[in-house]
């Protein structure tokens, strides 16, 4: 089953090569809601970051590049998913639908597939097992 | 007129932002070829001297995302070509042929287009006005 997340935090230490974005589950009341965190590169988390920022620096960024190129290809996009996650490291899809409506799934780094989902404002989901695997159940935060 | 033109040297300072390539004249002598240098950012440096190495992480980078999602979309990438330069600022596009065989242009900045190129071995063009702008006449040098 895939959850519908958002993305909650975005945290960028530009001496750091690793930088961490944080997705949380939506649609759920604050203190129910699962989340959980996502390393990824400096380049990646400022591509977010500018996104969400909305700052345009008026040239196709690398993100836009792949949505653009979607696009005049007649398919679009419709979401995108992190799908699993093997020895912390997350794995990640983009469905879109192709010129006939039909969908394709395609793999991706939840990094560019977050960058794409926060710029085409389509929805993030993650897979059931992914949040079980990266939360703790209930039991032990009642503990 | 498009130019071919090959991918003559990438030079990366890991300490300064800006990194330069250096697109040379293809099929033609040497000391006859015209070049021009190109500016580019830091990760798009590393993304083309991956390529270049022939380095795999196992996982679908910014550029094969690309790539990937052209080919699952029943298109191909025919080409690349640095179209013109304006204040130099450097544009270039992206000749996809999609799931019927029709040629669209694709908007990118010159860095995308040529990993993508040295990823999927697809010539590289500039238009000849490019090199006119980029390159002295001969007159120049030979005096």
């Amino acid at each position: 089953m895939r959850i519908k997340m958002e993305l909650a935090r975005i945290l960028i230490r530009e001496s750091q090569p690793a930088q961490l974005i944080e997705l949380r589950e939506s649609d759920v009341p604050a203190e129910m809601a699962r989340s959980f965190p996502i390393i990824i590169g400096i380049s990646e988390a400022i591509a977010i970051d500018r996104r969400l920022a909305g700052v345009d620096i008026g040239r196709p960024m690398t993100h836009d590049l792949i949505i653009n190129t979607i696009n005049q290809l007649g398919a679009s996009i419709e979401s995108v998913t992190i799908t699993k996650v093997v020895n912390a490291t997350f794995y990640a899809e983009i469905i879109v639908n192709d010129h006939q409506g039909e969908p394709t799934m395609i793999d991706a780094r939840p990094s560019d597939a977050i960058a794409i989902a926060v710029t085409c404002q389509v929805p993030i989901y993650a897979d059931d097992s992914v949040l079980s695997i990266t939360t703790p159940p209930m039991d032990d935060l009642a503990q």
